[in-house]
């Protein structure tokens, strides 16, 4: 049963899903194939044979009408339900069209503004005559819209703008004055969602600005890639907006940032799944062209590994949004069957599962970056040229792992949530991890069989990493209590333990329940990932727990950990080799 | 007595040298110092003011002028003796120069073509009228060269280009028709080294060609980075070269390919460490300038960790290419007692030290890659906008672990060549092997006792990881035998960690050597150095010994190769921030 199978956000480290509950891209319906198809099309026809004009400000002049094309076919609402005038698709339909929609070199970022902080702010927050006024513009791509919150002096601590907005005399329009930078669609955008300080007010407020207002732009900003997406200052000096377009209550604007950004981290961590098979694709297909030695570069060890090692990443990352999409599906029917509200239960979602947006933003990031850094290397000098596909790729992606939250600070969040929710009690971690080191006093703690079936195997793993995170927190929480939130350091690490094991979850599941589908295939990429979870989940777990326990005590500790994720000897060159083989001859990234 | 110390090629993986007698930075004397000064001072006049000229390709207009100047001051010319026209530095002081010079955008490229690659061939090969002819002219800057090798169909498999020459029916001319790519320099060489195979020759020939006998040039290259270097394709049609520029033997011109990639791996590595430095600086001055939640984003952990990272492996590279560089010197002192003949020695010392060359051409780039990158995620949105000088040096340095042979290709040859050492009984690699065999057998091995002095332990653990070295090559080779050569992976690993013993070492042996000055500091760095050390080790060996042996075998001595590597618990989270703090208060990469 399927809601006995609902995991709240954040309990992932205490419970382990059933296999048959978790949505896997095996698990696609004809309608969203279809849907992923249509998208495909789209872009194949619009925006792929003009991909060199959005490595180019022009393609900044271009993005506009192809928005308007987008949302003539209704893929500007996927998500939106549709008494809003959307499409009303469940979460798993609309990321898995997001992620070939990521997959637009720059004007990626144009329709994920739009669609995401664009369409969200007003969609959740607005008030019925502001969504009357905005929505359907919006959605039908007519009204380009642009979300500002960043400024020169604001970045990662967004709370410390200095727009500011005062109430006019006759109290109808709140005066507008300061800068904002950064900002995406800025130089085509009739609506700016503006984050502001109202009168002496401590907090953030949101405002619903029109161009025509007076807003005015700087140029559009050099930067290192995604040229045709435009980016420029946006300027307000003495911007008069009707009060009525306050977006939410005064002083709950960094709600509304916050929220918006949780989907928006989803994202961009999906994106990172669809740039990855892009650039996977041009890596392998290169590799498999290129002779050197009378061989095709395919045939050596060297780049085997490198593909095996992409292919196992995106299989990860993609095991992991499904995933999660899919259990923001199940939740969202349970908060629905609670409120009858579609907003608020979306809302709802996208907060419960905040810690797992964080996840998938910084591991798909970091895939992306992988993935696309191992392709450029596989096409030798011709990826230095800004001629390959590769190389502007590798220049459009670097700063997804800077906006929506640096990477680093998303690793503060993460473990910092799930602590939160374990000190509130709505994750029984303190219990849980009073057992583990129970199970540790009492010499209890034994590594995974690997004499059973693989599966099972796999699950045993999966739970003694678990263990290994309670007792990393436990012994961080124990050492530095209240304080550990200056700890940034040890809460890096307990980030990457606890986000590996949600990954490793999400892989461990999605290959059990299609593990009758390419077996061999699915063991080699599974073993594998649990090859480089063991290590990952070694090294943090070392750095917390020299860190938080005295050096005898932290020696034996760390003992435990090991065995906990001791492994049997295997010969992972040769599982990487059959990985390698498989898409070598799909010459891209397909199961 | 340093001939006593001096170790030959690839021999560091058994020998290790006495602390005194290795080369290290702070050993730079007062000329040393004035070198690097004046070439900084040459630098920040001349190219620094227009840095931003050589990000684009205007830049390729100005190089000559610039390389001009810098012939006038004999800049060009450092490494080469006096009878030749040059300064006669040896080659720590022209390394040291040349780190200081790779620190000069696009520039840097044109200079390393002209000193490198453009002077040591007709240097070491050219006959005494071809000297004459070309190389006072090259090292004045009056003549600027090129170096051709790589064609579109030939790259890491060099020898397989087409480019072909035929003798004309007077025997006086050989008529070159061929295509060379990358070529660096191209825009404006007057003289291109031309690698060729004359007639049905099996082996490449290398030719001097004069521009104004008919070559013709390609447009400028769209690169991702070092715009303002120039790089075009180059073409012969029937261009007519007098066979008296025929450089060294026909069917020899792969050995001149390949010695001059020797050195030009070890600039490459050094400007890994150059460039590091400013990237370095830019981070760190951003972190100390940029203020969020009202402090310096330097006082936090997860930057302080960032700082702390690039500070020791910069320490780690500069520690092992100097050290290298003083080898090199020692080394070439012997084959000139031995021979009398400058050129000779230089070339002797360039092949002895192939291995080391390679290592350093792996860990610099490497090294550059992973500084600039975490620089520029300091910046924030500010690294990803053209504007700042890290997104610049991101750009700039993706090559460098593409050319002069790609990282993977050095990989396979760092093992490689040790091998064919051992096998030819020129280091006794096999003799070290069973002794630490059969220490294993014996019980024998342990882990470094943390409980004598710091230098100590760090020696005792240097000479553990040789063993760890020793016992996996040892097992791949006898598991792999002649055809180890086909097992890339395998052979990947064991680059990995031979390079990581040999950067260990002069890490440990420049700790020791300067213990009395910045103790705290000099601990701190190295402990940290060992810490990863023992991670990239462990990780390798595993995957070696689980290839080359049975599990039951491979469970054993991975055992006992975990003990070599094991440490005592340490707070290495504080380790970093000790680090940190320096290079904070430097606010530079500044010992």
């Amino acid at each position: 049963m399927s809601t006995k199978q609902l995991i709240n956000g954040g309990a992932f480290l205490i419970y382990t899903a059933d296999s048959e509950s978790v949505f896997t891209p095996e698990d696609y319906t004809e309608d969203q194939l279809l849907i992923r198809a249509s998208v495909r099309e789209f872009l194949d026809r619009e925006i792929e044979p003009i991909k060199d004009v959005f490595d180019t400000k022009e393609g900044t002049k271009i993005a506009p009408e192809k928005l308007e094309l987008l949302g003539e076919l209704g893929f500007l609402g996927l998500s939106v339900p549709e008494k809003f005038g959307g499409m009303g698709c469940d979460i798993k339909t609309d990321m898995a069209a997001s992620e070939i929609m990521s997959d637009s070199f720059a004007f990626a970022q144009s329709m994920g503004v739009q669609r995401g902080l664009g369409i969200n702010t007003i969609l959740f927050y607005g008030t019925p005559e502001q969504q009357e006024k905005y929505l359907g513009g919006i959605i039908a791509g007519k009204i380009k819209c642009s979300y500002c919150l960043t400024e020169p002096g604001a970045g990662s601590d967004a709370n410390s703008g200095k727009t500011k907005a005062t109430l006019s005399a006759d109290g109808k329009h709140y005066i507008l004055n300061g800068q904002k930078m950064w900002i995406t669609n800025a130089g085509f955008a009739d609506v700016f969602s503006v984050f502001c300080k109202i009168d002496g007010d401590e907090n953030l407020s949101c405002l619903i600005v029109e161009k025509a207002w007076g807003v005015t732009l700087g140029a559009e900003e050099d930067k290192m890639g995604i040229h045709g997406s435009s980016t420029r200052q946006v300027f307000f000096e003495d911007v008069k907006v009707p009060v009525e377009n306050l977006l939410g209550e005064r002083n709950k604007g960094f709600k509304i940032a916050m929220n918006a950004l949780n989907l928006g981290r989803l994202f961009i961590g999906i994106a990172g799944s669809g740039i990855s098979k892009r650039a996977f694709k041009l890596g392998v297909t290169y590799a498999n062209q290129r002779v050197q030695f009378n061989q095709t570069i395919a045939s050596y060890g060297a780049i085997q590994e490198k593909i095996a090692k992409m292919a196992v990443s995106i299989y990860a990352l993609e095991s992991s949004w499904n995933r999660l999409a899919g259990d923001m599906d199940t939740m969202y029917d349970v908060f629905m069957s609670e409120t009858s509200n579609e907003l608020l239960s979306k809302q709802k979602v996208a907060q419960e599962y905040a810690t797992e947006c964080a996840i998938i933003k910084v591991f798909g990031s970091e895939v992306e970056q992988f993935v696309v850094d191992e392709s450029l290397q596989i096409h030798g000098g011709m990826g230095y040229s800004n001629e390959s596909d590769i190389s502007v790729l590798y220049r459009n992606i670097r700063g997804n792992r800077i906006y929506e939250g640096t990477n680093e600070i998303n690793r503060l969040l993460i473990p910092g949530t799930i602590l939160k929710l374990a000190f509130k009690g709505k994750i029984p971690l303190m219990e849980e991890v009073m057992k583990t080191f129970g199970d540790l006093q009492a010499g209890n703690l034994k590594p995974a069989d690997p004499t059973v079936s693989f599966a099972d195997f796999s699950l045993e793993f999966l739970d003694n990493c678990k263990k290994v995170a309670q007792l990393v927190c436990g012994q961080a929480m124990q050492k530095f209590q209240q304080d550990i939130e200056k700890e940034q350091e040890v809460l890096s690490r307990l980030s990457d333990i606890i986000s590996q094991v949600y990954i490793l979850e999400s892989v461990v599941l999605r290959s059990i329940k299609n593990k009758s589908h390419q077996t061999e295939l699915r063991e080699a990429i599974t073993s594998i990932f649990i090859y480089e979870s063991a290590k990952i989940l070694n090294d943090a777990a070392q750095e917390v727990i020299y860190a938080s326990a005295a050096p005898e005590m932290a020696l034996m500790s760390f003992k435990a950990i090991k065995k906990l994720i001791q492994l049997p000897a295997e010969h992972i060159i040769e599982k990487r080799r059959v990985v390698a083989k498989h898409f070598i001859e799909e010459n891209k990234y397909k199961l």
